[in-house]
């Protein structure tokens, strides 16, 4: 259903995303699901919009006033979200039309992914809302997310109540990438902005794509996209994008019978894989092979200054999993750094042990386990690789003696690293681990959870600066 | 260093995995790492053989007698564990020859991986062993666990005091497989035996893997090696494991730099990677990719019935999940299973949205996340699916509505499965996701982090089946 003629939608998706006003369409009830749960997630994340619960069988509910229908709002507003069942919705976006509402998320599912009947339906609220001027994401969408100003769409209970802001924005076209699905809290995920497409009867990929190359507070854009609607305008616009800002893609679809999948999913068809590689490739997109790829290797790009080239560092706690990390270099593209004479005697002032690439903490783990104890010794020791002129970027085990401390070691050093780190919190215990992971992520670098991921990730950001180099050159031949 | 002729060593590592008395050699003050740790390690798993403790310098430490050397404890104890410097082990080995201890495993470092100094001191060491008919483990190693005696050599201090018995017998050359890097406990691991190989001066990959194919607690074999001694002898032997049960293998080394750091991290050559490949494959056994596929890949076939053919079903939140689960089922040799029409009408008996291979929670899930509610529908849908003839295997994802109720939803329905199944707790909080698998794994299923990694676990287990099923043939064209 690609439209002939793409209407301009920055205004409508500024709106979706930074809306003064939100009218709530939905039942009220206490339940796990709907527009109470909305609701209450607004609140709950700090949003200080006007929010206009909308339901003709309450007056009040959170100490907000509920209005009968959305024209009853006494004022037009930027974005209207529903959950209302399938049948209800062309009534519910015809009074967003007279509302004069900017922008409507229909939450709702039984649509074009469902039948024949529901395509027709989603024909009929595309064709309401598109005559009336009304934008639409959806249907069969959580909506967005915008920790900055606290907006979250999703009618599903969150378990949390922050989310924290950073460079990523993640789009997708399942609610798995929602805040209801994933621990963005635990994990302190840095989110720019969050929208899932849904069944795309309007807003899709290219609006979001215009908007976030434009957003400052998205560093990253990371986009899962069963379909692309139009893909010639979508690579034209990503490789403009490229040049500012890196663009990573999930795409699925690489069998028939995934796609085949697809097109039950989502009511479309998919074309064949074959041709996606060379595409994005030739647009300087980086694709992914799965979720955690596509939410994790972000985080390096957006946290992290931006690889002078391939020569790796790596901190390990054993010989062994070092080893297993050149591997994984060496086959993306990076190459083990050489350390200078001078990186190579501070190492050794710290231990002798120490006076490698890869550098072994374990020979002295057990000083380095000592809550604490390593926090006189380590900064000496990852300052020294990170001065090393031979070095551009670090993959750093570390050890769980650093715990509670990391803000203390780390902190300053961050301030005026300009090399690309990633990290991996290694230890037997779970809960740890993923202590050390929020502390770290929460003075700016990334973690990963196992040093092969942390170098994968490394590998993205040099590649990304080798695509950005490669168009800035064509673009800037005298720059 | 390959020997000419090797001794047979069947009884010995029978004594190293179960030994009935340890010498534990090295310094006895309270700290994070020596004999002291060992010692309190045997003691907190609750080993019940006795542990003699050897120092010059005390008299009694953990309610235990300590003697002044291995040589006046006064019976030869099956095990010694030492941990002294380096230079003090020649030593410590004749002593335990004087002792007619069975084996000895030297934890310490300094020997062959360091320099040429501790090359020959490695070449004493063994040649003072094999004179006196002592078997060694390392130098170099962590040394091994046996959860079913509370047996846990490791020199550091473990944060947690309870392993798991279970099928998968962990082999490595580095002490990231040891207890004190691996969450066992939290998440309630399988384990049968663990063995950090070291240095391989003596016992190595060749000798375990006799005594695990005859061990009867062990249903599958992993083991990570950077070098194969006797790389011939090792897949002749292999090959005949492998009829009876699983030989996973981790095999770093694909690149000339990592082989470069190989070399300098265990102190011997390794080969080129590329006739590994071939090697493993006519040997059947089957290679995985990083230390996350080796520890995980082995808990389906350890617990599962083994699949009898390739039809996967697939349960999913998110429908862009399972397209997702499609794309890496049908790469790996997986086919999404044909529901037979008895199933597709017992699962829309229990929902009308679910009748469908992959079975999508998503449009329900908000009556599968109420705590209880869940218990039942999930089973009926579960049962409806595993009882399906044209489904050999089942990728589940569970969402946390069942929390707290694992055993009571699904105790029973394991205990009659003969599907092979793999599961995957999914939510929005690590700390839920981790409680949940720690249940279902306590009930025998199997968990991975997504549903990906669930799917290429079966599909491991799938492609296991067929080299067995295809070595067994050649064996018995009559049967």
């Amino acid at each position: 259903m690609t439209k002939s003629l793409r209407r301009p939608a920055s205004d409508a998706v500024d709106r979706l995303l930074n809306p003064k006003s939100i009218a709530v369409v939905g039942s009220l009830r206490e339940a796990r699901f709907g527009g109470y749960v909305t609701a209450s997630n607004l609140l709950r994340f700090g949003y200080r919009g006007k929010i206009y619960p909308v339901n003709p069988q309450y007056d009040a509910v959170l100490n907000l006033k509920v209005h009968p229908s959305v024209k009853d709002i006494p004022e037009p507003v930027d974005l209207v979200v529903t959950m209302a069942g399938a049948p209800a919705v062309p009534k519910i976006i015809a009074d967003s039309v007279q509302n004069k509402a900017k922008v409507a998320i229909i939450i709702s599912d039984g649509f074009g992914e469902r039948n024949a009947d529901g395509s027709r339906l989603q024909q009929e609220v595309d064709r309401i809302a598109e005559t009336g001027g009304l934008r639409l994401l959806g249907p069969n969408t959580i909506g967005v997310a915008n920790p900055a100003i606290g907006l979250i769409t999703t009618p599903y209970r969150v378990t949390y109540d922050k989310m924290f802001t950073g460079g990523v924005a993640l789009c997708a076209q399942t609610g798995m990438i929602g805040p209801q699905n994933l621990p963005l809290e635990e994990t302190h995920y840095g989110l720019s902005k969050m929208c899932d497409f849904g069944n795309k009867c309007d807003l899709d990929e290219i609006d979001l794509l215009d908007y976030l190359a434009n957003d400052p507070e998205t560093k990253v854009i990371a986009m899962h996209l069963e379909v692309i609607r139009d893909g010639q305008l979508f690579l034209k616009k990503a490789k403009e994008v490229v040049a500012q800002k890196p663009v990573i893609v999930l795409k699925p679809g690489r069998t028939r019978e995934s796609r085949k999948a697809m097109a039950s999913h989502t009511g479309s068809l998919a074309g064949e894989d074959l041709i996606y590689d060379s595409a994005f490739k030739q647009a300087g997109v980086i694709r992914v092979d799965n979720l955690s790829e596509l939410i994790g290797i972000p985080k390096v790009l957006a946290t992290q200054p931006p690889p002078r080239g391939n020569r790796l560092a790596i901190v390990t706690i054993s010989g062994g999993v070092g080893v297993m990390g050149i591997d994984v270099a060496s086959t993306h593209g990076l190459t083990l750094a050489q350390f200078s004479r001078g990186t190579l005697e501070r190492l050794a002032a710290v231990s002798p042990v120490l006076a490698s690439n890869p550098v072994d903490l374990g020979p002295g783990l057990p000083a380095y386990q000592v809550p604490g104890g390593v926090a006189s010794r380590f900064p000496a020791m990852i300052e020294a690789i990170l001065d090393d002129e031979n070095v551009d970027c670090l993959a750093m085990a570390c050890p769980w003696g650093v715990r509670g401390k990391i803000p203390e070691v780390f902190g300053a050093l961050v301030k005026r690293n300009t090399k690309t780190m990633a990290v991996w919190a290694a230890g037997p215990s779970l809960a740890i681990s993923q202590e050390m992971n929020r502390d770290f992520e929460a003075i700016g670098l990334p973690t990963y959870p196992d040093g092969d991921t942390a170098i994968k990730a490394l590998s993205v950001a040099v590649r990304y600066s080798r695509i950005k180099a490669g168009f800035t050159r064509i673009r800037e031949p005298r720059a």
